[in-house]
């Protein structure tokens, strides 16, 4: 699987937001993650980096 | 390996930007992608969408 952790970077650190992430879509709030599972989290950030290899995904707030 | 292809949208139309992608980091003019060869790509969009399991990232034109 081709998942990645989806990392939110605040004050210069990194936390972990949501484990194995599927799909990034636009949402009215700012981004929807699902993860493989189906399972969605909703968080007023944007996409900053990826990091596919290390499955990163790294957001920061909008 | 766990990179992604990624589509530049336009118009509704994805067109095949880059294949291989392992990391997408901001730049002054938008973004620079990797591929997992080391070969950049610099690109005035942001990241739209992701699809991971189906190796997609999707950027659309600022």
């Amino acid at each position: 699987m081709c998942e990645a952790n989806a990392y939110l970077r605040r004050d210069g650190k990194e936390e972990l937001f949501l484990e194995m992430v599927d799909k990034v879509l636009p949402h009215e709030e700012g981004l929807v993650l699902e993860d493989i599972f189906g399972r969605r989290k909703v968080v007023k950030a944007k996409i900053a980096e990826l990091a596919l290899v290390d499955h990163k995904i790294i957001l920061e707030k909008e």
